[in-house]
């Protein structure tokens, strides 16, 4: 058995992805957490993890949780990655002796909060949707969802046309089509649900794009407020504004440049130095 | 010292690619050199190749090669992927006891044949172009090269999008902004080479994009050239209407499904059944 946690102590919360789209999971803890230290790992050499199976998937996020929790002493794990969380979940939670909180079931709560039809559409990478992880979680919560993979979304957004025309018309031809095929169902969605967490980024022409009336649920900040409620009830979040700087490390399997140049584009704060480890593989 | 090779023997020769767009350069050999076995080998549990570093890289691309070599027995590798080319060349030379041949010479020496002003253009993935192999591969053949990374087009080329509208449109905005640099450059460009394998299937869309009288060139039609006249040097190849099926084994990494599927379009022909193994990482 674990010995209960010392509330008075600064807790130490992994955050893990497969990139750096999770700094957007990231950024959203650090404002609603900031008495909190992370370690934030993103397994760029891998990277993306969207297009790859179950099996590949499963085995690089458990070695990336157990360098988290042995290493970095984290407490806590968030799964800042719709894909990892999608398909290796269980893998993590059986590879590390602490909680593990992924992005999925915090993303089908705000829907479910959200939605008055029950019907709520869904975008995401291949492997997520392939994985059908948020059908089932949003059932579970009683909706009905309708998943689509927008493959061209992430490099769009690596590429920085957060808000260029190629990006509006890739962006509407996706909800068209996820839309004609929402309503050959006979569904009436009036929300959708942001999952992968590069797509913060282009909230802004997302929610240009869908019809009025349609909410659009970012998973990333559901997840950091299903975090904070877990933590707040052990101990109170320091003030924002106390001139307290939260501490957080980044390390990544490969391209570290890359990461601190694009990083804070995710963060909206510099990402700092970058520190490389080896995973193997 | 290595025994000279029995020409009337049936060659192997081992394609590596870090997904399938080698498999444009594997057709091109197989038009060529039709006589010959081929085994040919995508790293797809690691792609892409374009955005990792040059260590990543050439670890990943030495355990293919080895495999193609101890495993398959290949006694002539093609290095199908101008990444692995670009950055890897030497570490797999040094990894194998056969000869390597990589993409980016026979590339720059069909430019050199094709170009009168001496000033030719590389468009690639980023690593492609951080490493600046086509510009140092085409200045030991007396010419001048400018190079863009194009990062979109590989993801576009993926989701199928090889004739549709905002392709062309990608197209001409990173066209556009690479005879800008040219012309700022005082460069007199009439040479186009496509430095990366997934290109060739946007080639009529590149060839529409590209001033009159600038020559688009392939290099995986290219390499495959080079290749075949190595091998005819020992051995007259079979004609290619003579009732002899190419014989063609193919292995990946990770998700033979997503190869099998994608791996016909840029085979023109179905790819059959594909081999799952596990190099390890």
């Amino acid at each position: 058995m674990t010995s209960a946690p010392d509330s008075s102590a600064v807790p130490t919360i992994g955050v893990f992805d497969s990139g750096f789209g999770g700094l957007t999971v990231l950024r959203a803890l650090m404002r609603k957490i900031p008495r909190a230290r992370f370690a934030f790992i993103g397994d760029t050499a891998r990277l993306p993890y969207g297009s790859k199976s179950r099996r590949t998937i499963a085995r690089y996020a458990a070695q990336s949780a157990q360098f988290l929790v042995q290493e970095q002493k984290a407490e806590f794990l968030v799964i800042a990655c719709n894909t990892a969380s999608a398909l290796a979940l269980d893998a993590i939670q059986e590879a590390v002796p602490v909680p593990v909180m992924g992005v999925i079931e915090p993303g089908a709560a705000a829907a479910r909060a959200a939605s008055r039809t029950g019907d709520v559409l869904v975008i995401a990478t291949e492997a997520t949707v392939h994985s059908h992880a948020y059908a089932a979680a949003c059932r579970a919560q009683g909706l009905r969802a309708l998943e689509k993979a927008c493959p061209l979304l992430v490099p769009l957004v690596e590429e920085g046309w957060t808000d260029h025309p190629v990006t509006t018309e890739v962006i509407d031809i996706y909800l068209n089509e996820l839309r004609a095929e929402a309503a050959g169902r006979g569904l009436k969605p009036d929300t959708l649900v942001l999952g992968c967490t590069h797509y913060p980024l282009l909230r802004t022409l997302i929610e240009h794009a869908v019809r009025p009336g349609v909410k659009v649920i970012d998973s990333a900040e559901s997840t950091a407020q299903a975090v904070a409620q877990l933590f707040c009830e052990r101990a109170a979040p320091r003030a924002p504004d106390d001139g307290h700087e939260t501490e957080v490390r980044c390390f990544a399997t490969d391209s570290v440049e890359k990461f601190e140049h694009l990083g804070s584009r995710f963060l909206e704060r510099p990402v700092g130095k970058v520190e490389l480890i080896d995973l193997g593989g």
